[in-house]
């Protein structure tokens, strides 16, 4: 999917919602723990719920690989019951050397035919262009992350040879200014957390074309109207993704009814942000 | 494998050599190439040559995952297939917020139970604590990686409120020291690249008792003589490993005898570092 297929799908669908599919067998349905396919059949019943309120779908492999082997066949099945109207997401944080990264390029872009994949910055260059050299598919950077560790390295000052100390980046902005000149705002995206309302307005200043990845709202706390009021550009530009308020919205039978809801309502406060109130 | 365990086999081994299972279907023998099973068939034949001559079996996550679940099978099959006497390395550099983080050391402890995981540091310590909870596994953090890429971030100077530009840490060693405040020499290995091996020398001064786990020597051009004379510790203290100069040795049907020839000379080189030339 390119920028623009995926900036009319926002518009038609009123909506910059990403349901991320974290799903845990442990903390499924009652009616469903232990069924064969379960983590399956939840899947398809919460995209069927929310397919009409969001515009992506991102799944954490992690969730999937801690269910080794029967795991990564639940996650191919998943990303091949969404229809191409919606942004796959492989949330992977993936990153290695070159010859490596190849290998995770073609495990998230061809194996399982994901739209983007999320990536860890630390080993540099050579470890993020492999995935940028796929047409039409897009590397989702890590630049500020939602979690409190994003203290320790993330937002620690680098040096700048000549430079007045005021004048100094984080690590975080280097990051984003590094990547940002390997790619582009039509094969490149960032992960900011919506935990850091004021850093995602600097940040959106410093890149103002590319698209925002945002974790952080619900369960971690981050506010859909700071990100949203902050995050936005021209072309929308960002995608908020919400995982456990909406997939846990319930763990009765009627699971998918309640994340319908949830999402409903995550879709209605974004349409008030895009200056429209049709709620689809 | 616990510490001493560890310690134990390098000694029993006289050899300190991690193997690196990176199979790449594109790059099999000949006459197993597209044949069913070819991946494990060949791991069996590369684990059963090199037994006595390395302590340490390294599988790299990437080369599995982008063939599907048919790649997640034989990485499971290839870990069940080392004997208990070898300390085996998933290679997968994860890492995540800390209830995703737990979902990945799940995946790599217990789903599939290698000794080890290779994890990177760019989240912080709640994305790293989760994979220290479990007894006698390790995980092995990126310090300085053997790429060109580590000069973008890693190799960045970080600026030390009220400290001289002279006192600065590069960012690789402020995760160093952050890391192993985390975790302990039982616990907590790093990855240090055999290209720099300058910097293996500060870095032993630094953390004189962690293990490294150093990739880089082999096709990437380090030396295995200077990372083991400025990487050794009391205790041995490294694993180095080799993948594509052992595995692809040969790509005829004595592919084994010639990865046995080649991880030989590496032990046997190993041997006279350690101060003994027996050659088991």
């Amino acid at each position: 999917m390119n920028r623009i297929q995926l900036a009319k799908h926002i518009q038609e669908k009123n909506s910059y919602l990403c349901v991320g599919l974290d799903t845990n067998p442990d903390l499924l349905p009652y009616h469903l723990k232990g069924k064969k396919d379960a983590v399956f059949e939840f899947n398809k019943a919460i995209i069927d719920a929310t397919l009409p309120l969001c515009v992506s779908y991102k799944i954490n492999t992690a969730f999937y690989e801690s269910r080794g082997t029967e795991g990564w066949d639940d996650m191919a099945r998943t990303v091949d019951y969404i229809p191409a109207t919606h942004f796959k997401i492989a949330d992977a944080k993936r990153g290695d050397i070159g010859n490596t990264s190849s290998q995770y390029a073609k495990a998230f872009f061809e194996t399982i035919p994901f739209d983007a994949v999320t990536v860890a910055p630390y080993m540099g260059e050579d470890s993020i262009r492999p995935f940028l050299e796929y047409d039409d598919k897009w590397t989702i950077v890590l630049g500020l992350t939602s979690n409190k560790g994003s203290i320790d390295f993330q937002q620690q000052l680098l040096a700048t040879h000549g430079a007045h100390p005021s004048q100094f980046d984080f690590l975080y902005e280097r990051v984003i200014k590094k990547v940002c000149s390997w790619g582009s705002p039509d094969n490149l995206m960032l992960v900011i957390g919506a935990t850091k309302p004021g850093e995602i307005k600097k940040i959106r200043a410093l890149v103002p074309d590319y698209f925002f990845l945002v974790p952080g709202v619900g369960f971690q706390g981050g506010s859909l109207e700071q990100v949203s009021e902050h995050g936005k550009n021209d072309q929308t530009g960002i995608l908020i993704n919400v995982s456990r308020a909406i997939i846990y919205a319930s763990h009765l039978e009627n699971f998918a009814d309640e994340a319908k809801i949830i999402a409903s309502q995550y879709q209605y406060e974004m349409s008030t942000f895009l200056g429209k109130n049709i709620n689809s």
